[in-house]
């Protein structure tokens, strides 16, 4: 059975006709109609010389048995957000069912080939992304998640328990790196960077490090009408100046820095802000120039205090080192695109995806990304072009080929 | 008797034992503790030939018979906010007692002098200042405040009504100006100018124009990691450049300028945030300047949202002309304060004053300011040395003589 990567852009609309609706996808994890999508890929899957299992995480795997039990795994989710797009995680998956198609059809190959359908990669329901591969990787704490709700108040081991997961041997599913060679994942971009350089496809060199921040300027409010200007301690004032800054940062360094919240207080037309929170999300490939950037954020910080006669505080919301990709599947995932577009061009994941759990478990891991119309994902208007998705079906494919012989050559 | 300006600081002392707690002051207006404090005032006023009348909005008059009815009011009020300060407002009640005592001790006056305790200048339980005021002057809507309730749901038009004032003829109070030939009115400063300066008095030269704006920047929300910063639309860039902007205009007009409240949307730490609204508050004390100052700030954020890729949208929340005080009673305000304590300096003033509306109406109007302490004012902190309280007795009584003598040369 030759590749027809034009059968996996048909069977993502019957996927989205299948589990959405006039507002986008609706296959938030752990409910009727995720379990609804898995039963449907579990159909398609039954008409292939696969093993399908679901692992203590809700991990979905089918299994191409090869000559050697050292695997190359190809993973994705099928669950979204609410009123999400029709691409988004489950490009991969139906990818790689085509891709596992093709294989299939070419006898036993030289290793084990699986395609993972990573549970709860969005967190959607619970707030804890990236569940079933960080289960799976090892990176995941089961405490932590023990009391979440959703907004209905149910427990997240209740609503895994439906499912038939517990949470306390969610880790156990990690036993299925234990073969696991190397491992390649196709999504969309979710951002403007191929777009604008008129390219279909790229190749991640990983996902970006984070650090996360609340900043809180303390001035002192005063009447908007009495009070001098040159007198004022402008919380505000402050925050708009390290907003500006953190953009300059960002752009020295080559990274991103975002302000994305600001809070006023008492926040009233007739009072100058006594108190300004913001939040400073920064992100780099590089652990050390996030570092700088950070280290530039605060100083910045420091300086704009004294300038406004302001008091600055500092908290850590969130960190997370970068995670780089495999540099010998990097080269091979350059070579793939190249053979199917003609050129390819290397760029960081701001998102965090599960490729960055399997590769912080030691796995030689490589994405690649296809050109997002307009950068929008997480709605019902992302989109990518269908020549364009099915030339990244193309790339996975010869991707996979390349990992296989590779994989094979020990 | 001769002029007692300590006994007015003691009085103030007495009322804050009276009517405050260890929160401050109490005497919010249509309450029972403002009743009791209205009450006080008569007991002291009781022990003068003086006749006391409440009008129909709820000012309560105190009348030393001239021999012309042509009078010289001098104004304040006894109300506070909730937790408020021991001398806003009621300052110029005691220190109008007071020279009330020295002037009808020395016999029948030429014009007739009347000290008014103004109904709800500060508004603090229905939100609508300048009550007894702007009903004397005319500019009050009685419908505009029909539908008006308290946190406790109470009707405006019944909290007036417990104190024996029928909202629908407030306005007939307006009669009492009919012979008023000037309006005097002492306050602490509420601002930082005058102990900036170390002087303990100045003169106020009028109310300032007041313009406020709802100003909403719309962009883009977007990925926080994967968009890069040369594609962002960000609405808090825009927002943050125009609050900067306009402290400079502020600065280079001489008036002040205040951006209060930021609210950003969808405002995560994960987010460029596409909307930003923030509020813009305006003042000057000529016209023509706060018009350009509001001029410049349009086409700084018509500028910036250019620069940023956002649209921009202005509302108008509220404005008000600027009030010029009486240029005759300045001159001899001047002369009051130089005499009291050497020298002298002119203001205008950032809030807002009974004195407005009286002026407003066309009665030649005149404020002293006193210093206050580190500008506080509405919290239990505000303060006043008692040497320039005392001054600002003596000052409001040479203010009143030399006004008196003017107007009685007619």
């Amino acid at each position: 059975m030759p590749l027809e990567p034009g059968r996996a852009v048909a069977e993502l609309r019957e996927l989205q006709e299948l589990t959405g609706d006039g507002d986008g996808a609706q296959r938030v994890c752990w409910t009727d109609v995720w379990a609804q999508a898995r039963a449907w890929m579990r159909g398609k899957l039954a008409a292939l010389p696969v093993d399908v299992t679901v692992d203590e995480a809700g991990n979905q795997w089918a299994t191409v048995a090869g000559e050697s039990e050292r695997a190359v795994l190809i993973g994705g989710h099928i669950d979204s957000v609410p009123n999400g797009g029709w691409l988004d995680g489950c490009l991969n998956i139906l990818a790689g069912l085509e891709v596992l198609r093709r294989i299939a059809e070419n006898g036993r190959p030289p290793v084990t080939v699986r395609l993972v359908d990573w549970a709860d990669e969005e967190g959607a329901r619970f707030g804890r992304s990236l569940f079933g591969s960080s289960a799976c990787s090892g990176t995941l704490d089961p405490a932590d998640l023990e009391s979440l709700r959703d907004r209905d108040g149910v427990l997240l081991p209740d609503a895994l328990a439906a499912h038939g997961v517990d949470l306390s041997r969610a880790k156990e599913s990690g036993r299925h790196l234990a073969t696991a060679a190397a491992y390649l994942e196709l999504h969309i971009e979710q951002g403007p960077v191929l777009e604008d350089l008129d390219l279909p496809l790229g190749v991640v060199l990983g996902t970006v490090g984070v650090e996360r921040h609340r900043i809180r300027f303390t001035g002192q409010s005063a009447h908007a009408g009495s009070t001098p200007m040159d007198r004022r301690r402008d919380a505000f004032g402050a925050a708009a100046k390290l907003g500006l800054e953190i953009r300059e940062i960002a752009k020295r360094h080559g990274g991103v820095c975002t302000v994305g919240s600001c809070v006023t207080r008492p926040g009233i037309v007739t009072a100058v802000v006594g108190e300004c929170e913001i939040t400073l999300d920064q992100r780099h490939l590089d652990a050390d120039v996030l570092a700088r950037m950070l280290a530039a954020a605060k100083d910045a910080g420091e300086r704009i205090a004294g300038e406004e006669k302001v008091e600055v505080d500092w908290e850590r919301i969130w960190r997370i080192h970068p995670i780089h990709f495999d540099s010998a599947l990097v080269e091979l995932a350059d070579d793939a695109i190249r053979e199917v577009a003609g050129s390819s061009h290397r760029l960081p994941s701001g998102p965090l995806h599960d490729a960055a759990e399997v590769a912080r478990a030691g796995v030689p891991t490589v994405m690649l990304f296809v050109q997002s119309l307009r950068g929008l994902s997480h709605t019902k208007l992302e989109d990518t072009k269908p020549e364009h998705l099915e030339l990244s079906v193309r790339a996975l494919d010869r991707l996979a080929a390349k990992t296989i012989a590779q994989v094979a050559a020990g």
